[in-house]
C-alpha cells in the first residue's frame, strides 16, 4: 500500500551512504584547509621564545580547556540524556544525539573557519581549543533543533538538519559578531534563539496530522524521567562554563559564570512555583523541572560578561524560569491546536523563547552601560569597542545587539523551512505516524525473549493457583 | 477524619508562596549587598595595573574554577543521585534536592557574605569564585539534613530545613574558622558533623512511630541502586576537589587531593570486606557500597590540607570504612529502636560519625605538626598563624580544633531540635505514615495508562491459552 | 555434589580477607616508601623561592588536575557504567570495576614509584598530581581484562586479576618507556594493547564450554543498555583529557586534545556506518555504538601528542570505527566459535586489536617526523631526544615504538596465561556455568516482595475479569 511505501523506514543503504561521504568530504577538506594553531603546533617552543612568553601557562590550553570539556558534557550527555525522556526513544535521544554532534562539529570547524579564521595568506584554517569550544557550541544550535523534531524523523534526516543547520549557524553568526559586531558569548542569540526556531520551522512544515497515533509512545515512564534528570543536570551545573567558556581571560570569565551561577538558581525555584500552582493538588510536573530550570541559564548567554550585577541576574532567572514554565503549561497546547506545530521537547519554551528574550536583554544591558561601572578600559575591553568600531557608543551597541537578535529569529525560521521542505521528499526513511516515539524502529531493541516470558508468567500462574484455592 | 485534616499534602499555596517570597527576597537583599570582587569586575584590567598582576592566569578563576565545578556536580549529580536509590522516591531525591540546594546557595551567598566579607566601608558583600564553591558548601551541610528525612517531609518542609540550616551553618562557621580560628577546608566539622547532627535531631523530632506502613516503599529496586551508584561515584571521584577546594593555592590544594584520593580508596576495600562478613554467603550490600566508601572523604575533610602523610591518609580511610558500615549494619538499627530515630539513608553512618571523627583527627594532626615536617613558613601559612594568632602553637591548635567539632555537632543537635519541633506544626502539607517515601504525594507520575495495560495483559493471556492448550 | 564443591560461591572469609590483608600491605609499603613530592609538600614555599617561581600558577597541579578528573571519570564512571549493560549484572559492572580500581591504584603508586621515581638517595617514592594520573592509567589495563572476564569471574579472581595486572604493566611500562624510549602518552600500547590481550588470555584459559547455560542473562535489557551508554560517553568526552593527561605542558597537551577529539568523532560516523549496514533493515546495535565509536581514542593513545595533523586523526578515526565494529559482527564470534574465547565486552574489538593499530600508527608517523614541521626544538621536545637518546634518529625512535607494541602484547598474552592458570585453582568462589552474568551470586539484591506481587497480580487480575465479562 502507499502508505508502506512512503514510509518505508529501510535506511540501510541511506544511512551508510551518508555518513561514509560526509565522513570522507571532512577528510579530504580538513586535508586542504585545517592546521594547528601557533599554541597547539611543536614549533609553539619557538612561538613562545619570539613572542616573550614566559610560562607555558599562557598557553590558552589552560584558560578554556576546563571549560571545554564542561561544554563537550553539556553537548553529549547534557542534550543527550535530557532527550531520553520519552519511554522507548532513549536510544534515539541519546544516540542520535551522539551522531549529529560528531558530524557536526567537524562541519562547524570548517565553516567557522572559513568565516572566521581562514588565513589568507596561506588559504589555512588554524585550530586551538578556542575552535574546538565554538564547533561544540555551533552543533548545540543543530541539537536544540532535535529536540523539535524527537521521534519523528530519521537519522538520515537528522543529518541533513546538521549539515545545514551548521552552515546557517556560521553565516547568521558571521552577520552577527562581526558585520554587526554584537557581542554573544553563550549564545542566546546566535545558538538559542536561532537553533529553537530552525528547529520550529521544520517541524511546522513536517506537521503530522495523524500523529495521535503514536499517542501511546508520546510520553516518559517512572525511570526514562530520572535518565532525563541526568541530562538536565549537567546541563544546568555546567551552564556557567557554557557562558564564560569564550568570554575574555579574567574578569570576563569569572563573571559570566558568576552571573550565570545566580540566574539558574533563580530559575528553579520560580519553576518549582509555576510547576506547583499549576495542579490542583500542588504536584509539580517533571517536565518543568527538567526544562524550565534551564531558562535562566539560555536567558544569560548574552548579557552574562556584561556587568548586569548580581540581582540583575536572580531578576533574569527568575522572570524566564516562569515564562519558561508557562509555555509548557499553555504555549505548547496552543502551538500544537492552532498553529499545528509538534514540538516534542518543547524547545520553543526552553530556547527559542528565552533565547529571544535574552538577546533583548543583553541589548538592554548593552545600552545601559557606562564607563563609571565598567571603567574606560573595561568599557572596551567587554564591547570590543576597537578598530573600526572604536567610536561606537553603547547605546548604539545596544541597538546592534537588538537587531542580531532579529536576524538568529529570521535565520532559524527561512533556513528552517526551507531544510523542512527539503525533509518533506519522501526518500529519508522517516517513520509512519502510527511508529513514531519508536526506537524499534531504528534500532535493534532487546525484548523480553519467550523463555522469560514463559518465567514470569508461571510465577504469575502459581501465585493465581495458589490464591483462587485460598 | 482527622488523618485526612493532619496530613493534608496539598501544597498548591504553600509552596509557590515559599518560593516567590524567599526569591523575591533573595532579589532584594543581593540589590543591597551583593557586587562582583575585583577579579570578577571589569575594573579588574585597572586592578590588575595597581598590583603588578602580569597575567591574567593569575585571576583566582583559574585557581579555583575547575574545583568549583567538581564541587558544583557533587551538590547536584551527587547528592541527588545518592538519594535516588528508593524505588519510587527518585524524583523526589534528585528533584527536591535540587531545589533546595538551588535556593540554600543563594541564601549562603548572603550569610556567610555577611559573616566573613562585609566591607565596613562600603555596607557590601564582594563575591567571586571562591564564594560560589563556599555557597556550595553551606548547602551541603542542609542536603545532608535532607538524607535523614528523605521521604518523610514535604518540599516546603525542606525549603524551612535549609533555611534555617544555612543560617545555622554561618553561625556555627564563624565561631569555629574565624573566632576559634580553625582550619577545616573540607568540612569535616562545619559540614559533615553539622549537617549529620542537624538531620538527625529533626528526624527524631518528627519521629513517626507508624512508619512501617509504608515499609512497602522503603527499599529499592534493582535499577534505582544503579541510579544511586552515579551519585556515589561522583561524589567519590570528585571528592578530592571538595576538599582541596578552597585550600592554599599550590601545594596546599595538591596535598589535599592527594590525601583525599588516598583515604577514599582504602575506605572502599574495607567497606566491602566488611559488608561481605556481615552476609552468611559472602554477599555484598549496595547500601555499604554506595555510601561508607564515601566515609574516607568525609573524614579528611579537616585534615586533607596538613602533612598527615600519604600513608596516614590509608588509615584514615581504612577505619572509617569499617566504621561507617559497622554503622549501617549495627547503629542505626539501633537508633531506630532504642532512640526513636529514623535515618533514611544512614546519614549518621556517612556523615555524623565520620565528620566527627574527622574533626578529632584534624585536632591530633594538627597538635602533632612541627617546623621540620611542614618548615617554619611552611607551618604559618598552612595553619594560618598570622595577625593575632601568630604566637599561637601546635598543641594549642590542636585543642581550639577538638573545641570546634564539638561546637559544630552542638550547633546540630540543639538547632536541628528547634527547627524540627517547628516543622511538627501542621501547616507544612507532610505525608501521613502510610504514603511516605511515594513520589506520588508531590509529583505528577506517569504510570501505565489502560491501554498499555490492556497490551501487556492481551500478551499474558495469549501466552497462558497457547500453554493451556498444549 | 561435584558440582556444588568446584562452585562454591560463598566469598565470606576470602574476600574480605584479600581485601584486609592487602590494603594492611598497602598501609605498610606507603609507610616505607611513599612521601609528597616538592609541589605537594609544605616546604613548598622554600622550594619557589629556591627556584626562581613566582607564581604558584606554576605548581604542576594546575596544569593537570583538570585532566586529571576527567580521567579519574573515565576510570570510575565510564568503564564501570559501560559494563552495565547486562541484564543482571550492572551491580557487578560498576561495583566490581569500583573495588578492583580502588585498589589497583594504591598498588600502582608503589609499583610505579619504585621502576620511575624511586630516589636513590632517600629510598623514597615522591609523589604528586602526575602520579596519580599514571596511578589511574595503570588500573585501566585490569578493568580492560575485566571486561572479558565479565559476569565469569568472582571478586577475589578480580583482585587477582588487579594485582597481577598491575604487576605486568609496571613492568612493561618500564621495558618500554624507559628502556626503549617510546613515547605512549595516552597509553595505546602500554594500556590498551597490553589490557586487551591480558583479558583475553585469562579469557581463553578460563574457557567454560557450557556458558550457554547462562544464555539467558547475557544480553541486555532496554535501561541497562541506556546506563551503558552513561558509561559510553564519559568515556568518548573526556578521551582527549586521557590522551593529553601527561603529555608536555604546553602545545603538547593542547595538540593531543585536538588530535582525540578529532578521532573520536570520525569514529562515531564510521561505527554508525558499519552498523547499519549489518541489519537487514539498516537498523543500529547499542553494542556497536556503546563500544566501537571509542575505538578512535584507544588509537590515538600513542600518536595523539605527535604531529599527525588533524586530517590524519580523521583517518584513524574513520578506519578504527569501521575495524572495531567489524570486530564486534565477526571476529568475536569466530573468536568464540575457533579459539574457545568468550570475550563478554568485546574487548578485542575495542582495546586489543585499535590499542595494537595505535602502537603501529604511532612508529609510522614518529618515523615520518622532520625538523620542517616539528621545528628543531619541537622534536626534541616531543620525542625527548636527550641525555643518552639525544642522537637517536626518527626511523630508529619508529622502530623501538613498534618493538614496543610487541613487547605490549607479548607481555598481556604470556601474563594473561599464566594469571589464568593461576585462576583455575578451585578456592576462588567463581559462578557455576549455569549461573555466570547474574548479580544474585554475589549481591543482594531485593526482588519483589510478596505482597508487591500480589498487588501486581491482583491488578491484572481484575483487569483480566472485567475484560472476560465485557
Amino acid at each position: 500500500e502507499t502508505d508502506i511505501i512512503w514510509n518505508n523506514t529501510n535506511v540501510r543503504v541511506s544511512l551508510p551512504a551518508v555518513c561514509f561521504v560526509w565522513q570522507i568530504a571532512m577528510i579530504i577538506l580538513f586535508g586542504v584547509f585545517i592546521r594547528y594553531d601557533e599554541e597547539s603546533d611543536a614549533h609553539w617552543v619557538e612561538f613562545k621564545r619570539e613572542h616573550n612568553i614566559t610560562s607555558d601557562i599562557e598557553n590558552d590550553f589552560y584558560f578554556r580547556y576546563p571549560s571545554f570539556q564542561d561544554v563537550h558534557v553539556m553537548i553529549f550527555v547534557g542534550f543527550g540524556f535530557l532527550m531520553t525522556f520519552l519511554k522507548r526513544y532513549s536510544f534515539g535521544g541519546v544516540g542520535f544525539n551522539f551522531l549529529i554532534a560528531a558530524f557536526g562539529l567537524q562541519w562547524a570547524l570548517l565553516m567557522q573557519g572559513w568565516f572566521h579564521s581562514l588565513d589568507p595568506a596561506t588559504g589555512k584554517i588554524y585550530i586551538g581549543v578556542e575552535s574546538l569550544i565554538n564547533a561544540d557550541f555551533c552543533c548545540a544550535g543543530s541539537l536544540i533543533a532535535y529536540g523539535a523534531l524527537l521521534g519523528k524523523v530519521s537519522p538520515v534526516q537528522l543529518m541533513v538538519v546538521t549539515l545545514f543547520g551548521v552552515t546557517l549557524f556560521a553565516v547568521e553568526e558571521y552577520i552577527i559578531l562581526t558585520l554587526l559586531h554584537c557581542r554573544d558569548a553563550g549564545g542566546s542569540m546566535v545558538i538559542h534563539a536561532f537553533g529553537g526556531y530552525y528547529g520550529l520551522a521544520i517541524s511546522w512544515v513536517l506537521y503530522r496530522p495523524n500523529l495521535h497515533q503514536s499517542k501511546r509512545l508520546n510520553g516518559s515512564v517512572y525511570h526514562s524521567d530520572v535518565f532525563a534528570m541526568i541530562g538536565t543536570l549537567f546541563l544546568w551545573m555546567f551552564w556557567p562554563s557554557f557562558n564564560s567558556a569564550i568570554t575574555d581571560h579574567g574578569d570576563g570569565q569569572h563573571r559570566a559564570a558568576i552571573n550565570t551561577y545566580l540566574a539558574l538558581a533563580s530559575s528553579v525555584l520560580t519553576t518549582v512555583a509555576i510547576s506547583s500552582m499549576s495542579q490542583k493538588t500542588g504536584k509539580l510536573d517533571m517536565v518543568h523541572i527538567q526544562n524550565a530550570t534551564l531558562a535562566g541559564g539560555v536567558a544569560m548567554g548574552t548579557a552574562a560578561e556584561f556587568m548586569i550585577t548580581p540581582y540583575g541576574s536572580l531578576i533574569v532567572g527568575f522572570c524566564t524560569g516562569i515564562i519558561s514554565t508557562f509555555g509548557y503549561l499553555y504555549i505548547t497546547p496552543f502551538l500544537e491546536k492552532y498553529l499545528k506545530l509538534q514540538d516534542t521537547c518543547g524547545v520553543h519554551n526552553l530556547h527559542a523563547l528565552p533565547g529571544m528574550l535574552g538577546g533583548f536583554i543583553g541589548a538592554i544591558v548593552a545600552a545601559a552601560a557606562t564607563e563609571s561601572v565598567y571603567s574606560a578600559e573595561g568599557l572596551i575591553n567587554v564591547f570590543d569597542f576597537e578598530g573600526s568600531f572604536a567610536n561606537r557608543g553603547v547605546g548604539t551597541q545596544g541597538g546592534f545587539q537588538a537587531a542580531g537578535t532579529c536576524v538568529a529569529i529570521a535565520f532559524g525560521l527561512v533556513g528552517g523551512a526551507i531544510v523542512g521542505l527539503i525533509l518533506r521528499i519522501p526518500i529519508w526513511g522517516d517513520p509512519a505516524d502510527d511508529n513514531c516515539y519508536d526506537d524499534e524502529v531504528y534500532w535493534e531493541v532487546r525484548v523480553f525473549r519467550e523463555d522469560e516470558l514463559t518465567a514470569i508468567f508461571t510465577g504469575l500462574e502459581k501465585h493465581y493457583c495458589r490464591r483462587q484455592s485460598e
